[in-house]
């Protein structure tokens, strides 16, 4: 029962392009860290969607979703992109009808709000009082398997700042994005990892560490 | 005869830590991005030491060393941080009496001098006209083989934003810095890269990418 991070990085070590908004969460360009993972069966099926590749890209996604057993994000990461919120706590953000979670999610915010459910049964849960007390109430929802921090940077470097994160997964396809938002902004935690496994793929390579406590 | 880049980068990309000078030209934690290196045969060879291992990660150094015709470097990589030189243009910076290089090298600068000798025979060259000038020298000195970018990360940001750079190979130690000197500078070029070549040992990544032009 681990913390863990998973995320999509550009080899410029940006999680998102530039200008990101609700229009355009991932900000320019900021597609391109994910098209590794489009045509997978494993993210296919979550989005409702049949069919896909399965390869060893495949499999280390499908990994991630079957010990995941609830979900940690940052509120921009909900909301995508800053402004909405800020004009309006109860923005619905731009997760859709049929967001492709799995277990309940937990949103880091200043905005105490109702949980908001999804069709298929779990919430997102708002939590203003700090991320060790998200933690608290994802490792109880999570039972037996682990909670995931999504993202975004800010929230996977919080919780690696604060000495809870035990495990950081970067996918790294070959793309540079030139600007946008870091995964690791200056100003963060100095440490040490330890190589937990490297997984190389022509789209993508998955660098997996554990964190040195 | 490629134009290539290989630098050790930590995970969260900083090329050096902070507060980087002459006494301390690696910067704060900056040893620790290196520290897989220093116990390889092909690096103690070229610093005048004896033994060493030979494994994967030494291979892939001496595959880089044997490649090499020339180097390029920036001015802050030859003087030690941009102190010393901005005082006096004509400081020796920081490569000691016997520097490892076993090629000539050409230092990008604005301030002219004479080449300076090293023992082995090679000089270093002051190149005051630009990275295309630079690349010019150094392709005529290498002949056959490849010019290397070392570094630092402006240099092969520059290069890199100049269409010029074949190929960008880092070397992922499992180190966080936390602050320091970037690799990729925000407001870099986009751009995709193809894998080429994905090593993984204990100690560090080597992840080689070619540019797509």
């Amino acid at each position: 029962m681990s913390l863990i991070s998973d995320i999509s990085v550009s080899v410029d070590g940006f999680v998102a392009g530039p200008d990101a908004d609700l229009d355009d969460p991932l900000g320019q360009g900021g597609e391109r860290l994910h098209e590794w993972i489009f045509g997978l069966a494993s993210w296919r099926d979550p989005h409702g969607l049949e069919g896909g590749e399965t390869t060893p890209d495949d499999d280390i996604v499908r990994e991630g979703r079957s010990r995941t057993g609830a979900v940690i994000m940052g509120r921009r990461m909900y909301s995508g992109g800053s402004g909405p919120w800020e004009q309006d706590p109860n923005a619905e953000g731009w997760w859709g009808e049929k967001p492709p979670f799995e277990t309940p999610v937990f949103v880091l915010t200043h905005h105490a709000r109702e949980p908001k459910p999804m069709p298929n049964g779990h919430h997102f849960h708002f939590v203003t009082d700090g991320i060790e007390a998200a933690l608290e109430q994802a490792r109880a929802a999570a039972g037996d398997k682990d909670v995931l921090v999504a993202g975004g940077g800010e929230a996977i470097q919080q919780y690696l700042a604060a000495g809870l994160l035990d495990e950081v997964q970067l996918h790294v396809p070959p793309v540079l994005l030139g600007d946008g938002v870091r995964l690791f902004a200056a100003g963060g935690p100095a440490g040490a990892l330890e190589i937990d496994r490297v997984v190389a793929s022509p789209a993508v390579t998955h660098l997996r560490y554990r964190v040195v406590k």
